[in-house]
């Protein structure tokens, strides 16, 4: 069996310095790749040995599979750890690794091929009891049968083309009275823009959830599942709070959906660490989306709430050691909530806000947990995800965790960019989120970015409390209490306008 | 029953700010009181209302009673919380907290003063079942008698001076063929010390290990135990490295401690946090030491191994509610170490060795909690205890924490001061510890500055590899690769050498 004694994390920021913290822990050298723009980041630093590897944009550099591997051979490498996003799900780079004798810490690349396709990973799944979205399975032009297979699936349907994307040729039909003039539409869409007007029917998940599994497989035909993260609160189609575990699911549908995502794992001979997505209703009905086979930005959720570090068992699989968590010795203790702090301006529809973080003071304490790739006085790069850190907080239970982040974004001091985390700060004290009665379309039904202006009152109560408490204090001279009063009040208040 | 709004916080540094986190996860506003040394200390930025008690010296500021309660009245204070140290054991403050009104966050005055004196304490828990040190019950000055109990007890024994301390009057008799001649000696040293000859004798614990409970009452009569700490790791007879659970108790000697720490909480009516403390010999057989009636510095491992936060427990407890964890309820979850970082230089007797942090970079990530009071570019004041903070790791179990720990003391970047780090990295590393084989004489048995001296050919050994690291990656250009893998070992090799 091969042990791992220097491995190569193929990314940059918060996730190259995560992996290379379990390294450490483990004994195992690290090694750093960099873009020139990257000189100075923190995974550089940290590593036991760095090498730039070319220009900023991310072609030149944290792409360049063959460069990478040059690396790995000159500097004695035994194993590529290749985060998530870059070259994480690209079969071909899992490929050219193999063949140069590397380990890959991740999945065959045949698992990875087979996943990247929609129809693969649907036929590959289809030998086992797996719940898809109802729909028709293959494109329908025959429109009598269209509307009784719509009429067995249950309105709202939709309607795609089936040479679709972005939208185009797709209709939602609310009602059976409204079929044929959307179907209409669809068609001469679908005619219009791809010039072919084939369609498929599918269900409508009116209040889609975004919920998904967390998988673990040796290479002995091993697969566990670490239970799920509930992933629903998302602006641009993209999460930024996540939570373990879901605030909805039952014991039982849990379980099921466990069954699945292992099965899923299983149909396409899967090992290493992966999830397993799926949408679910507001009857708890779920269906299979897609499986991610690499690590995901939102697993430290998942460690918290089981205690398994999902790098570390990721390294013993590809070392090819059999999986020492058996599915009955995992439970769900306690409870952990994600936000994900990006430099965007959550007032100008998420746009990134890169520049240099002028103040950048991390929140502490006990049930806080914070992965990042940044200090203060670093700037932001333009050429990457504006991904700045993952706040993650633990607690006994969810209102706990709750509590915890909110302590914790309020305690959270960055300047110099804007960040998502007043955003986040809205999200764990709506009552939609509180309640845990919310779905994907959160961000577009409650959230304006009015809701993050400071009512002004406020401001002017804290003030005249301010005024108040250093008339009170003034038993000592008065610059020594009120100047400390005030200070202390300040930063408070700068804190909640961050 | 009374709620808590507003509590105040009378004690400085990184455990004002640990009690106020929890606070404000609560909802509870918080003030600080802070001594002009401490003006711009982290716990007063942190508080919600901050008030100036008086110059440096603790006497003038932060042990100043009445002006503590001064400052609750004037600012609609509904309750204090002592912390550790400085007034929370004194039973007179208590008392004076209670005769204002106010809450006080700890047990009643009537346990602070039994469990504050070691006599009461005895009488208190003499109708429960507690081991104590075997010894006479009282001073013996019959010579015969005092052989006779000594051979009962078995040797080695001690002969203390009744009225002794400082270890003056005091003998280690090893064997019974030396009691007459060291009895001659410890009385005439403490007729001459003390102007009173009468001794006692106690059993001699030759490998003693610190483990101590860590108990919760409510003001209903529920008392709980929260399992054991062990401390032995000790310099200067003060802890320097803390875990839970520790690694020698057996599930049955645990529950026994467990079933004793409670107790003797009982025996004094006790209510809130509080510490019973044990010593423990190398057959496990463990007698009652004394009770520490407050919350105590290493609080946070059990926290750790628990999921309980006891500080939110304190404040419920003196809200009077009733205390909704049960004994069953209760589990340890893996493993938890503490290492109290204090500005020391272990080269030099632990000695203080006070300054600016000229660096000060906290490690992070999965399973490490950092409880601290400052930041970069402050100065550690010469007037109090001089801990920087408290580094505590969770694992799965004890070698996962002790990974964590390793990795965790090497992530830890501190200039400006000598610390404890190098000396805690080298307790991680040494089999004694590793084994759990070790006492209180720890320290006086395998430590000596020199071994924290790098040895010379390690740091001649990575140069070497650095600059073949160089030579290797000189693909790009040179200045490119070279600085960049110079910079992270130097980086590296910094922190080794802190």
């Amino acid at each position: 069996m091969p042990s791992i004694r220097k491995l190569l994390v193929a990314n940059r920021g918060e996730i190259a310095l995560r992996i290379m913290r379990t390294c450490r822990e483990m004994g195992i050298q690290t090694v750093a790749i960099y873009s020139e723009a990257d000189r100075h980041a923190l995974h550089v630093r940290y590593a036991d040995e760095a090498v730039c590897v070319g220009p900023a944009p991310s072609s030149e550099s944290y792409l360049k599979a063959d460069t990478i591997i040059e690396v790995c051979r000159r500097l004695g490498v035994d194993a590529i750890h290749p985060g998530y996003g870059f070259l994480s799900e690209n079969a071909r780079f899992a490929q050219l690794v193999r063949e140069a004798g590397l380990i890959f810490v991740g999945p065959s690349p045949e698992s990875i091929e087979v996943m990247g396709s929609k129809l693969a990973a649907k036929a590959a799944v289809s030998t086992y009891n797996i719940p898809m979205v109802p729909g028709t399975p293959s494109a329908i032009s025959d429109r009598a049968e269209a509307k009784v297979i719509s009429a067995q699936i249950g309105y709202p349907i939709l309607i795609k083309a089936s040479a679709g994307g972005g939208g185009k040729g797709m209709r939602i039909v609310e009602r059976e009275e409204d079929f044929d003039e959307q179907m209409d539409r669809a068609v001469s869409e679908a005619i219009s823009a791809f010039g072919d007007g084939s369609v498929f029917i599918e269900k409508y998940v009116t209040s889609p959830r975004h919920i998904e599994i967390q998988v673990l497989g040796d290479q002995h035909g091993n697969i566990i599942h670490l239970f799920e993260r509930e992933c629903s609160v998302q602006r641009r189609h993209q999460k930024v709070v996540e939570e373990a575990p879901s605030a909805v699911l039952t014991p039982e549908i849990r379980a099921e959906m466990g069954r699945c995502a292992v099965d899923v794992a299983r149909a396409c001979g899967y090992y290493g660490a992966g999830t397993v997505e799926f949408i679910v209703d507001d009857q708890l009905n779920f269906y299979f989306l897609e499986m991610n086979t690499r690590l995901q930005v939102e697993h430290p959720v998942t460690e918290q709430i089981t205690g398994v570090d999902l790098v570390k068992q990721m390294i013993y699989i590809a070392e090819g050691k059999e999986l020492a968590i058996k599915q009955e010795d995992l439970e769900i203790k306690g409870h952990a909530v994600e936000v994900r702090v990006y430099a965007e301006d959550p007032t100008n529809n998420f746009l990134p806000d890169v520049g240099t973080l002028q103040t950048y003071v991390r929140p502490q304490g006990n049930g806080v947990r914070v992965d990042d790739g940044f200090e203060q006085d670093m700037e932001i790069p333009i050429y990457y995800d504006p991904m700045i850190a993952k706040l993650i907080t633990y607690g006994n239970d969810r209102t706990e965790a709750i509590q915890k982040m909110i302590r914790a974004i309020d305690e959270y001091q960055i300047t110099g960019v804007q960040t998502t985390l007043p955003f986040c700060r809205y999200v764990m004290g709506h009552s939609a989120f509180t309640s845990g009665n919310f779905d994907t379309h959160f961000v577009n039904r409650y959230f304006t970015p009015d809701v993050l202006k400071p009512a002004p009152d406020a401001a002017e109560a804290q003030l005249a409390a301010v005024l108040a408490a250093q008339l009170f204090a003034n038993r000592k001279p008065a610059a020594t209490n009120g100047t400390a009063v005030t200070e202390a009040k300040e930063s408070r208040w700068k804190a909640n306008r961050r």
